[in-house]
């Protein structure tokens, strides 16, 4: 739990310095708000909560009567749990439209729910991170975004992290010269698995879908191109310049690592990749992907540009980017790496150890003048063998020890133990206090 | 969400400071957990997750014929929301019980759910900040909390409020001497009521209840009892003479007190209320009351010693003391008082205005500078009229405004807007960073 909250801050942290304010909306959520928003398996992962009271009273009785669980499910059930941070923010958003002041940059950190069967990395419950400005197009909120994982990673010890970028635009004009017209998804989700199943397997899984081999060959001559940034983004202007949207790609990604330069950073601080497709159809423009290097955990970041959030609760042509952190993903990469610090600021500075009631009394003093100072501080609340007060605090990390025995009551000198080194001194109060 | 998070983040403070750990439980435990908890009236007001998949295949067929709503609900649900943050944890010592280190001292901050009908300071989902000691008796608990309380209060700006204090033995000593046996529970009713309804009513309902006029009488002469604290308790030594909870009551209030001396705090620190009973039948000695005087709203913090959390999951003789925040109702409570600071720490504290892309683009670097810093800035993302953006900084409360026009990117004198008194001064982005 403090791993996870050392996460969480140092996350919050970057999104406050970079001016989003924090968002909390209702775990419940209508269930009509969150259905048909994550596709047919996404509906049957939300958790529905039954209606309060006799709720089978209205139910239709030839359903009950066919045990039509599926059918009746929203006649018992009006509400759900959230099953992501996004949809429940387009509907904030569309809700309070007159009140928010735009461009609207928020973040939420926040627990959702997905009735998944629990494995590694796949959790029913688990926190989002996510962080969107909308209410803008511009691109400064993308070179933002990629600041802020740089920020967020480094903040966290990771070094060796890829941010993958790429552009809805750039895939559409992949699309345009491959011929996939009608079938450009079938052409991304193919082209998304690369990394997986590698080209021979994408290939077969493009010729099944009807793409000819001379559209397949186009295609990969472009995604196998090698170059920097700039040299593909060279090679795409002059492969897609038939092709609109695949040129506005190409224009976008050149202001964004415009705009990374004015921050000191160089084109290659992205990994621009062309096959990067990320599954959900909502991104039209830029999208984001971030991988640690060398731990066998997914992406731990992603995101990306949409230009209608908020259309299908009645509010068309808002454009919006966003991107959210997987704390869980980013808790077992930073366990694999070693990176949490051995003592986080969550836990007791200080335990007040004594022999028996008088000199716990005593201890009070102490205490009292500690946490005076902004110290944790603690007394073991009962009158035990001092190996006990010490297993406590070894247990619970506690780095210093205070022992009071009636020596130490006496002269006002009380021993100070170091818990790691084992290191004791005779200090007063005053003397020990000076230490934090 | 700022000002929630303002009087989450002071109690967050004050608990650690106290060498508690924080915790989190999962929003779902199973039904079975959270059932028979509550009373009747609490089992209805949780919020029950229907079962994924075909849940209606084995429910019995005469109860589906007959639509026993309430029949069917554990065939059709085997999970709830959680209702509060108590059960839960008890649940969670239990199944943890052999990995952690007692005493333990733990907080939660969370939402619990309750199926209620909303209205003012009663909401279906709302946030309750728990701390709790388990597995010692020491009474130091106990004047901790008060102590705890009291540095909350302070640390909010809440200059008047009063810890109201009883002991449930005290009140089992009362209801010795009433001759309740076996009508404890209406006794401890009545008289919690005394404040709403007064005394004629609360007579009444104990004459009602069979309670003779004699015992009435005794009742009241101690109610009614004028006088310190520490009078108080010689008057109730004498009158619970007879009675070995009402002596174990009295004592134990005594010793509090003496704690509470240690920290410098006198006997009238606390508001001993022996009509003080509350609620929940799990308390079984100190319990604890927290009100915050001329504001009309019911109370803000509230707890007590139970001697057996545990022991309804098949860990008995466990005892602990604990206490929780009612955070909306400190919200509300806080509003009324104006007691929030006008800037909280999360906002943006500088926004960057400029009025084309050339000067947009000059911002960048002093927004970078600002945020190396430390400072939490933005600039604003689209060339837009400055008005526009000066009313962006007024509505989002940022304090400063870098202005960048043409002179300033030649001279390299920014403008710099005190947004509160309108101020503005030119100066270099060096000068503007000592500012922070």
């Amino acid at each position: 739990m403090a791993k996870r909250q050392y996460i969480l801050s140092t996350i919050k942290q970057v999104f406050q310095k970079y001016g989003f304010l924090q968002l909390e909306t209702p775990a419940m959520e209508n269930l009509s708000t969150l259905t048909g928003k994550y596709g047919e398996e996404g509906d049957q992962l939300l958790f529905k909560v039954l209606n309060s009271g006799d709720y089978l009273k209205d139910v239709d009785e030839e359903k009950l009567k066919a045990r039509d669980s599926k059918g009746i499910t929203f006649d018992i059930s009006e509400k759900g749990l959230k099953y992501d941070l996004t949809v429940p923010f387009a509907r904030y958003v569309v809700m309070n439209r007159h009140e928010i002041t735009f461009p609207f940059k928020r973040f939420q950190i926040q627990p959702v729910w997905r009735a998944d069967r629990p494995q590694k990395g796949r959790y029913r419950e688990f926190y989002q991170c996510d962080a969107d400005v909308i209410g803008t197009d511009s691109l400064l909120c993308e070179a933002e975004i990629v600041l802020m994982i740089r920020e967020v990673c480094k903040g966290l010890g990771i070094q060796d992290f890829s941010i993958k970028v790429n552009h809805r635009g750039i895939l559409s004009g992949l699309a345009a010269i491959a011929d996939a017209k009608g079938n450009e998804t079938s052409l991304f989700v193919a082209i998304d698995k690369l990394d997986k199943i590698g080209d021979e397997k994408v290939k077969e899984e493009l010729r099944t879908k009807g793409f000819s081999d001379k559209s397949i060959d186009r295609i990969f001559d472009i995604l196998h191109f090698q170059g920097s940034n700039l040299n593909k983004l060279e090679m795409l202007n002059s492969k897609l310049e038939d092709t609109e949207t695949g040129l506005k790609g190409v224009e976008d990604m050149k202001q964004i690592i415009e705009l990374l330069s004015k921050f000191d950073l160089d084109a290659e601080t992205i990994d621009f990749d062309i096959a990067l497709a990320r599954g959900l159809s909502y991104y039209t423009g830029t999208i984001f992907e971030v991988k640690i290097n060398k731990v066998a955990i997914g992406s731990v970041s992603g995101g990306g540009r949409y230009d209608d959030l908020t259309g299908v609760f009645g509010l068309p042509g808002v454009s919006g980017v966003g991107f959210s952190f997987g704390v869980d993903r980013l808790y077992d990469a930073m366990e694999e790496l070693k990176l949490f610090p051995e003592e986080t600021d969550e836990s007791t500075e200080v335990l007040i150890a004594h022999l028996d009631h008088e000199t716990m009394l005593y201890g009070l003093k102490a205490l009292k003048q500690l946490r005076r100072e902004g110290v944790a501080a603690e007394i073991y609340p009962d009158t035990v063998k001092l190996k006990k007060q010490l297993d406590y605090a070894n247990k619970k990390k506690i780095p210093f020890v205070i022992v009071i025995g009636s020596d130490e009551m006496k002269s006002g000198q009380l021993t100070f133990k170091n818990m790691k080194t084992g290191e004791q001194q005779q200090l007063s109060i005053e003397e020990i206090l000076i230490q934090f």
